[in-house]
């Protein structure tokens, strides 16, 4: 079974990176065609043979930072984002991969593809890491919706649930509500009584609320929330990150001695940057719609684009959305 | 003048921490006068000698983790920090430092000091570091309150600026709003609301929306949001920083070449150790009452426990209580 991906190649980085991360990925995937969407003459000067198994569709235009949703959906027909999106519609690729502006990329694909049955909203759906690094964590709403009811929080930790038995693997993965404390009195009315919905369905293998900072314990297997607080905790996350980054730089940098300590401390802070690089993480899941569609970081390299095409192709090789709909009550 | 501190020696790791951080500082602060509640003896098994600017005042019972307001308030009317606040109201003391349940303290300080006029709830404010290590900014409400109206948040803004104006010095401090998105269009309509207000209020310098990804940056003084928003950002950075000292402590013990150059390199670990480092700040500021109460975390050592008194000191010789007042609007 050959899977087809449908890749933005103008969003984010733009072709110097997402045409190189698509060769890299057909070079180990025999199974995996990529049909790319954007400025051809930009996509050709990346290389100077393609395989067989890349076809390339001329975009005239591509999606811009600034563009906001109405002007998108209405004045960007031709870009290489709508383009790659309706070519999953019409069945010419099984799932689509953008690294281009958030809200446009969600709104396009809502449009597009349409939501699954049982689903009112879409979500951002990505990958954190744990103290083991060995295990890591499904999170979402992580910042499509501002806020979202319990029914809407129920339906987040459906699909959340399947993601991680279908696409990690995991048996039974544990839910939990993200809150700022563990006890059942905490938080606002909506999140206490999406506790109670979670409880009692069936599907759901609900364990409580998690507070943000026992999220990387690993304890848990499915995180779920409303967009405003996943994108908070999402981006403290990012900024803290950064903020301790430079920490280690200022210090390993500080004098000719330190200096010296970072050439000798070379592969411990080899590990410790390959322990907090984003790029095997990157490509978080647009859920609740009726086919895989994969963001990219807009600032991802080569490896972080390419690791997003592989997790566009694991979704849609177990058919995620199709199985998905299965935990859902249909809108009848 | 000397200021008064009432001291629960109770709270988070009780007497060992708490009398030796006492201690601490009326050695180095002969203009401060410490009302220390607690255990007597326990108290008084931690030190063979005491300053005269040390009163110890016994109480019978200390406010647990576990007890909930309701209880604390009608049942413990002889715990620590009951009479550590009540020395306050009654005028023996000037301010409040308590390593207790965060919950009770907030109810209790309440109850006992009441709310300044025209501030209609409590918050939690606290320092953050910055990339600039010599820089730090405010952020409050850090998680007193789950919901907070946009007329709550402008109440919560003018007593942040005036915190950073009289405590940390800088003249204007720059306001901004914690946000999911810079652009004026983001957020839900609680925040977009009180954009507006803060916009409008002549004692603030609003500067806008920020991503809490960029606060470490430093460009803002001041950040504002409801507590549930607060709460989850700043356990999100707690875990995250945790999550990365097990990053640093797995790569440096990973082996014996790695154990080696962790030798080798321990004046630089000590740096990024001290940068890391929570005791500098600890001690967050329960605002909008009738005086300063300090909360320090419940699992801060000596320096830490310390630092909170210091923060004490620091906001009552200024009068801060006082001094917010007055851009604030009076209920009438």
């Amino acid at each position: 079974m050959t899977i087809r991906i449908a890749v933005d190649a103008m969003g984010g980085n733009g072709p110097k990176v997402t045409v190189a991360a698509c060769l890299d990925i057909l070079k180990t995937h025999p199974d995996i065609q990529i049909n790319l969407f954007g400025d051809e003459a930009s996509i050709k000067s990346q290389a100077a043979t393609f395989p067989d198994t890349l076809n390339i569709f001329h975009a005239d235009e591509s999606i811009l930072d600034e563009d906001t949703v109405a002007t998108a959906l209405k004045q960007k027909k031709q870009s290489s984002m709508r383009l790659a999106l309706n070519s999953v519609k019409e069945g010419v690729s099984d799932c689509c991969v953008s690294a281009g502006n958030t809200g446009v990329l969600m709104a396009m694909s809502r449009y597009v593809l349409k939501m699954l049955p049982g689903v009112s909203r879409p979500a951002i759906c990505a990958v954190l890491p744990t103290m083991d690094t060995k295990k890591h964590i499904r999170m979402l709403d992580l910042g499509a919706n501002v806020e979202a009811s319990s029914d809407v929080l129920l339906q987040f930790a459906v699909i959340g649930s399947r993601l991680s038995e279908l696409v990690d693997g995991i048996g039974k993965p544990k839910v939990a509500l993200l809150n700022i404390g563990e006890e059942h009195h905490k938080g606002n009315d909506t999140i206490k009584h999406a506790a109670h919905l979670l409880k009692e369905h069936p599907l759901i293998n609900y364990v409580g609320f998690v507070e943000p900072n026992y999220i990387f314990k690993g304890d848990v297997d499915v995180v779920v929330c409303d967009g405003l607080l996943g994108n908070v905790a999402l981006k403290s996350i990012e900024g803290t990150s950064k903020l301790i980054k430079s920490y280690l730089k200022n210090a390993f940098t500080a004098n000719l001695l330190t200096k010296v300590i970072a050439l000798i401390a070379t592969p411990v802070l080899n590990r410790i940057a390959k322990d907090m690089s984003t790029s095997s993480r990157n490509g978080a899941s647009l859920v609740g719609l009726n086919a895989t569609v994969i963001k990219s970081h807009g600032g991802a390299n080569r490896k972080g684009f390419a690791q997003a095409i592989k997790n566009a192709y694991h979704e849609a090789i177990r058919s995620i959305p199709e199985q998905v709909k299965s935990g859902l009550k249909t809108e009848e």
